[in-house]
């Protein structure tokens, strides 16, 4: 099976020396806020008290879901493909945004409805052209589901060893917030009608419209609650490899940026088999989709940003990069009281 | 006089073209949220399609308070000058933010209550050695607040020649958090109580402390609420160069990131000389000092960053930096729905 990982909390016997570095620092005690809590996270996860960012990547994995046949998304479905051939283009949200930051960007075709021509830069890891529509039949096969985490992790696996240590994920599929809608209602047991939302931009008919269709999947499925059923009866490939990717990436002891609603859900599933991958997390963007607020709460995690993002592609988590990097900066380079000379003030 | 400014809104004739150009990128329409903001003001203030940031600079105004004597810090008064030395040897929380994000530091001596060597980075707008104690009597001289005028808009003319067009403002001072609140409730008429708060860490007993001091000030002033009044009688030095800077910058249309409590005093107070020059402000951040979220209320805007900030110098405008950056970039690098043969998923 693909699905084990061997994950563990970090160690804490170095947080009090991190606490006592942090709070040496020539500022009031606790006024660089956030950025306390981050450098202590990071400190923490790579065991030292001089913490380092290195090779930053954010992996997007792209597929199709067989529920968009239903209209439930303001996207027609050959959005998918065009939206990866946009990433490739370097024309997207997330791809300025990744030039910023210094991130690579690695585009998954993970299973998208489309046959691509060869391209360099697009991974190929296509299960199947879509997932099949849940409302009539479980979204893949534990044959899928088993490679779904094989090819997810395994990409995580090759950004290590390129020196990377710092990862986000996001997706391109459309009608992936209505899976997650799913995930997180049989996950969490909040009620379906708080967990689903525009998505792209539905308007109040058309999210109606998405519910009711959600409804009906949900009443019409027999499985248990159980993470690893949820996923494969509801799919999608995409959000299964970015599980995987995640369960990959804290069992190899990188910090992990998380995105918006969708990888949230990812988080939520991640968590329910290895609760231990929480600690890697940071969460970078509370986004406007109805649901990841709650979802959110529900985690009891604060995110660095709420700019009202919900594009995807791990826009949320790579916007929140310059933060993260902030901190790691803070406890690096900031001098002590003793070093500056300053009568403590705290 | 030096408190004259002939400000001018942007001219809204560009703004339909702006909003085209922005709503043909390449994702659901309002996906990038504040973002999308952002950049239609930049665009509003350097009327242009295009608009690009350069030569940031963060305007640091040191000075001292006459009413710190009366024990209303947690901070002893010599933490000002000590402080400035951090900043100039690189090693304060302002110093590693602007080496991130590229923003050179301009270090003003306003008045702090030191004998400077000359040092080559400090620039000498030293007025006197602080201000006087407005417990007894005004802070400032007609004739000192007219210089700090001059002063201080002067240091923006010189970021100006030298290339900038994005500028933030920050401040050390030993008690300047009571004199902001001060100036808060002359200019808003919120209770003083709802404007006092913790500054660099009091515990409840010191904050009573400072109310009361503060209370007493208020009570005994005798002058009106008009803006040089208020700022002449209470001061301080770097907090009136501070709103001089802005109404300059705003003067020569350059973007203003706002930093915390202090600053968005600067605003207000700059506001009410001159209301057009909040269309030149992009709040940065919204910090932990009590009454910071009352004010930001009270002038209708929400920053970009909540991370719980409360040390000045500028660090929640630097902070909130490369969001500015990535709504600048975001218009200018983003493919259109034409250019990437995408359908229009809106």
């Amino acid at each position: 099976m693909n699905t084990q990982f061997h994950i563990t909390r970090p160690d804490r016997a170095i947080e009090p020396a991190l606490r006592d570095k942090i709070e040496n620092l020539t500022k009031p005690k606790g006024s660089l806020g956030q950025l306390e809590e981050l450098a202590l996270q990071v400190g923490l996860i790579q065991q030292t008290l001089e913490p380092a960012l290195r090779h930053p990547v954010n992996v997007i994995y792209a597929a199709d879901h067989g529920i968009a046949d239903e209209g439930i998304s303001k996207s027609p479905k050959e959005v998918t493909r065009q939206v990866v051939f946009n990433f490739l283009n370097g024309g997207a949200g997330i791809c300025f945004l990744a030039r910023q930051h210094g991130f690579e960007i690695k585009i998954v075709d993970s299973g998208v409805d489309y046959d691509f021509p060869p391209i360099p830069q697009l991974i190929d890891r296509k299960i199947r052209k879509g997932t099949r529509n849940y409302l009539y039949e479980p979204a893949m096969t534990e044959e899928e589901l088993d490679l779904a985490f094989q090819y997810g992790a395994g990409i995580v696996s090759d950004c290590y060893r390129e020196g990377c240590n710092v990862i986000s994920f996001g997706e391109m599929g459309v009608a992936n917030t209505a899976t997650s809608s799913l995930w997180m209602t049989c996950l969490t047991g909040i009620p379906l009608i708080d967990c689903v939302g525009a998505g792209s931009g539905l308007d109040a008919e058309g999210v109606r419209h998405k519910y009711e269709v959600l409804k009906q999947a949900f009443g019409r499925y027999e499985g248990d609650r159980r993470p690893l059923a949820v996923a494969r009866h509801f799919g999608g490939y995409e959000m299964v490899m970015a599980v995987a990717g995640m369960l990959r990436a804290a069992e190899l002891k990188m910090v992990i940026l998380v995105d918006g609603f969708i990888m949230t859900n990812c988080v939520l599933l991640a968590s329910r088999l290895y609760p231990e991958m929480l600690e890697y997390c940071v969460f970078g963007h509370r986004g406007d989709e109805a649901g990841h607020k709650r979802l959110l709460t529900y985690l009891g995690v604060r995110p660095l940003l709420s700019l009202g993002l919900r594009l995807g592609e791990g826009s949320g988590a790579v916007c929140a990069y310059p933060i993260l990097d902030s901190a790691v900066r803070m406890i690096n380079e900031m001098h002590t009281f003793q070093q500056a000379a300053i009568t403590k003030y705290f």
